[in-house]
């Protein structure tokens, strides 16, 4: 495999959850993939010292800093890779991009239209001086989704008819479960919808080929008010009676350790919405936090006039593909397990039936996007196609709040350009 | 079982897929159940003379005849049972009830909500004189599904959160499949809509004990223009240039055998829509028969706090049982075979494990009818519980006529009482 | 359908499970199927005169006797079906075979190789004369299994290479389960490897078109001594102190109701064998009433150089097929729901994705069976057949015997022959 | 996580499938779990310097050696990490433990009895001198497979009645595949049989904690003549007309390039067996290359008198339990998603429903290792343990030579001691 001398050295902002598949995705992808340029774990970033320096050790980055200024300054970096949460996504990527820095940002782009539009026409802008883009919708790199890419691409599926898409967990069922920085407003811009959601949103589009067009929506926050945090990390947190920063004690029994200070959910618990892709498609989409028993079941399925395929994030190494052109008695759904050296990104990696994880999707990615700076090319999907996920949770939300009415999104591109 | 002296005279309007699925459920069920009365195969009813006839012989029908009227009236006739198109049942109905006989209506009740509304009316008043009447949503009486009510009227599903359900079939993917009553409003009523979307607003309202309240919703007509039928039974079809009674060709050319003529398709292809039940619970309904693949694909998850449930037709001797009230490295979707004793309905079958089929959920509602009629007790579905799905269906339609504007569903409770 | 005048006037012997199923199918066979003769329910046999007249009231048949012979005797009856226990079968048969009657076979065929030897000479021989004869290996007639064995046929599979073969049941894992006479080897010949395994050994013998050519063989009693049975139907059975005839009681306690009686079990509980098919395939069997969880689990697996083919009576609508001739990224195991016109037998049933159930394998059984004796055909599978079945299980009994030592199995047409 | 400063040196023979598995594993273990000693990639061995240079840059060893006796030797090297194929690992093994070395060796343990005899004592021998031993079962460490031992050892499945494992591969089912090292018994020892045999063997030892005490077996090699191959890597190989070492070319037009030349496969494509295992367990074992459309289906089942447990790896992040003390309408297959924290191995990756793959049982085979070594403890399987697996195989074979005759098993324990 690769023998380059060429480095990327990169520089991570954040250490959570994204941030260690991140480290996994930069740690494996040169030993995996042979490639034009090698990834250098060179520098991670966080806001706590101690925390960061830790991450650093057990993560294995080259240095640390608690300033992403610097991080994004520094003539030592290469790649600026952004896992923070939605917030701060804007104003890391703008700087970088204008520091001639490759980003590579988390999902989703931004928490607001015009942030994300900000960072579309940036990303644009940079472009024409060679310096690349790419938002982090790390699904697109499960083999089996490039390959319904590929099957709706060769025309298999003929006339695209249906998208059925859902993404739901539970972690939030339980209504003692604590009110984390996911859950507010001001830090991840929405909930289901945002995190998970968009998931979905960008999936469908790419593997179709076709925008969303427009929505009708219903979102709901089914437990309004919850214990404050001790502390969290991924998806899991501890409840315990002190205060975050920001937040407004419901209860002021909370103090006393009687009972936790409580807080107000401010985002979406689910989402649900019909839509309309270009070319005629009809679709649902469903993003929900309180699906009992489904803990990260993202699934899909497209019906064409000649096919269908059908998607599940807990068995992503199966695609099922129904092909209505074989003979009537023997057609069905073919479970196809997405392990052979014919399958995108497998060849790299063991036998067929030897099955890979949730974060080979983000060595992949890894992949990917080297190969794109590397090759100077655009890789996809763009900051502008972050952009349009973005429009479609824009015009999600703004259907929900005027009683599901029907809601137009516009083109990325239309309003980028503009 | 059974050696009841009392006899239940049955006379059955329409011969085609209904007609055979209930006279398989009349012959049928006093063979399989103890009931305290027996179902007499007594009259058959339909248009054509030979058909009718051979209908009776084939099917086991004691006479026939081509007057509905006359089988109504009859007086060695105690039940009407109306498998005709929607178009007829109203008619049929109230004169059946008007004349005292208890009356088992398919579904959906009828094809307008005047008609579902004078139809509901009359069965109330008919109450009152002890004259029984059923809407014929088979599915409830699928053990599993009537094990998933049971479950929700148990709390084991704590408080319900979400409902999913879709009724996928694909029978008409194909341009050239011919335009069958099916797709035509004035005898079906609508489409995908009406035919199989009724099926999942029933099952869904009636597991989980709670209403439709409002929709969002989305129809489309994929094709729009279409073959006229040779003939046609069951789902299936042929096509030839012949025209169609009250059916404009609208290709010329259809005369001459060079093209078939064509008509146009004036019901869904397909329907989806968002909706809330009372009780905060949030759902997204399906019904489509472009889903390539999808055969009969009736599939329904509901989630809770404490747990969900998830069905599907194709598989209907399964249930999936997710109790999150178990130890939580034990957690799992349980498929349970629900072909135990212990399960509805099926004590009076075959040992555990040896599966029933579809034809048995219409012997179950002829067991269920049989009971109730005989022991004096009104049976459910009502033709309330039918006005119920058809003010769903109107809301729905109205909707999608409206961009999918919010469309409140008002309680039939209320629209019979007044 | 038919209008056919010619009637076949059965008689039944035996109104438990296998009656039940029997007369489900004789009843429905006409009303779905169009056939050259029409089966009529004449006349039901059983030694107790109670139950066996509330049998025929329950079922549809038109008159009973508790005395077999007048049965076989009789000239208002033109075809014998024999679903009473094993070791009655010869006697029942031989003497329908030598009074003219046309004759169903329950299986196994026989409880001894002797017995089933001369039931299969005796057929041959009234073959000559007309008299057609049938063992009722039902699973044949399940429309996957049909098609399992047209695909082998069309060489769709290639060279086959591996059978693998499971039939899984549950029912006796209960110590306490009574001791009915299914585990009785007088009254059952053998306990789950003639009861269950002999049907795997049928079925894939049939689908392969290839012959089990010797056998290594274990076989287990897990628990050895059971409480004497109150009573049983189907599967299921009650426990009382009360002795049932023809067993010792093992506890003389069981007469004072502090314990009840017990008795030993004759029977295995399971037999596991590996085996040889004709044509170099290698196989595994196993038969189980042990099999926690595993219901009616009736399993198998085919594969050939070409292709798989996998099966699962818990599922059977369902065939998974695997084509290997197609492209490499596109090989996948597909589920064939089995319910569409193409299919076997599915024509006369629903739509498609309208399931069938365990039953409608006797009534497509019931209808090949009357077909060929209306057309004057030998039905398969013959007692031949049944008798090649009876040298396996021989075969896999002899070898457990002798330490499992490799037992070569005779041909069944050799050993008629001579 | 770890701040550890003790490293444990790891010397790694071997680069290929093996090899870049647990490089892998070395390269991340540290990363993801908090260990108290960190993994080092000190130095790997390979015959051809070119390809081990390579493999130590694209893998990331620190140095590279083509003299596994310096490797073996070096004051630099605590643990020795045996990659080879099967006819090396004694030598090696021996020299490491000698040497005083940790050593981690590859199954099969061994390609003969005595070898496997020798390495077992040697390791007991060593033990005394705190130098611990491993033999490479990793899929011990899958955590499902983890889960159901921890089932069985606490009860949950009662007493143990039968065992049913498969392991099913298709990977030379084309006659024309060439004859690679794994085919042929001077290197692989065996084929299926101790390729994938051997994990089935040890893993449901494992997982019931009983012992295979006899078996009757039947091996087939159903394709006797291959071509020789040009290169192969991981379970893929190419053909072309170069002889390889040490094969007999069958056919001498091999050598212009007309045909290939060809040479005999010396070991088994698939081996069938039926057992016992103590305390009365019934079990039937397959390996095959030859089930086509099985493509790493490992699968295991186990049934108990109060419940059953199934694994598939191709599913490996899924345990299906039934649990019968559970109420009899609820009972059923629980598909429990074996990602959450309170399972084996899990809290230290990703959040539920967030799958991992095939390489992670190596990751958490290293985690194990260097724990049981930082810890003093002895890890699991010893090499006492891959003997007990060896014993299997040995009687396997011999009962196959035999007529399948029962064989028993002799206790690996006795024979170390003796």
């Amino acid at each position: 495999m690769s023998t380059t001398d060429r480095e990327l050295r990169v520089g991570m902002v954040g250490y959570a959850f994204m941030g260690a598949a991140h480290s996994q995705a930069w740690r494996t992808v040169n030993r995996v993939f042979d490639l034009p340029a090698r990834a250098r774990m060179a520098l991670i970033c966080g806001r706590d010292t101690a925390k960061v320096a830790d991450a650093a050790g057990r993560l294995g980055w080259d240095a640390h800093t608690t300033d992403w200024r610097e991080l994004v300054a520094s003539d030592d970096i290469d790649v600026v890779d952004v896992c923070t949460p939605g917030d701060s996504h804007a104003e890391i990527a703008l700087a970088a991009l204008a520091a001639g820095k490759h980003v590579l940002c988390e999902k989703p782009l931004a928490n607001t239209i015009s942030e994300a539009r900000a960072m579309a026409a940036a990303a644009v802008t940079a472009q024409a001086a060679g310096v690349r883009s790419m938002c982090g919708f790390n699904y697109r790199r499960v083999p089996a989704v490039a390959m319904m890419r590929q099957l709706v691409a060769d025309g298999r599926l003929g006339v695209i008819r249906h998208v059925r898409a859902t993404y739901l967990q539970d972690w939030i069922v339980d209504p003692q479960f604590p009110l984390v920085w996911r859950l507010q407003r001001d830090r991840a811009g929405s909930g289901a919808l945002g995190d998970i959601g968009a998931h979905i949103i960008d999936l469908t589009q790419y593997v179709t080929g076709r925008r969303i067009t427009g929505v009708s929506a219903v979102t709901e926050t089914f437990v309004k008010e919850r214990p404050l945090p001790a502390g969290s990390s991924g998806l899991a947190a501890t409840v315990d009676g002190a205060a975050v920063d920001g937040l407004t004690a419901a209860d002021a029994n909370g103090a006393d350790g009687h009972r936790p200070a409580t807080g107000m959910v401010t985002v979406d618990d689910a989402a649900v919405f019909v839509a309309r892709l270009d070319g005629g498609v009809l679709a649902t989409y469903e993003a929900s936090r309180f699906a009992t028993g489904r803990k990260n079941a993202l699934r899909v399925e497209i019906n064409g006039s000649l096919g269908t395929v059908a998607f599940d994030l807990e068995r992503l190494n199966e695609l099922e593909f129904y092909d209505a052109t074989r003979p009537a008695a023997e057609q069905g759904f073919s479970r196809i397990l997405v392990t052979e050296g014919e399958h995108p990104y497998m060849s790299a990696w063991w036998p067929p039936g030897h099955i890979i994880g949730y974060e080979h999707s983000f060595t992949h990615q890894a992949r990917d996007f080297i190969e794109a700076v590397a090759t100077g090319v655009d890789p996809a999907p763009s900051f502008v196609d972050g952009l349009q996920v973005q429009l479609v949770l824009d015009a999600v939300t703004r259907s929900a709040e005027l009683g599901s009415s029907w809601t137009e999104v516009e083109p990325a591109l239309t309003t980028v350009a503009a």
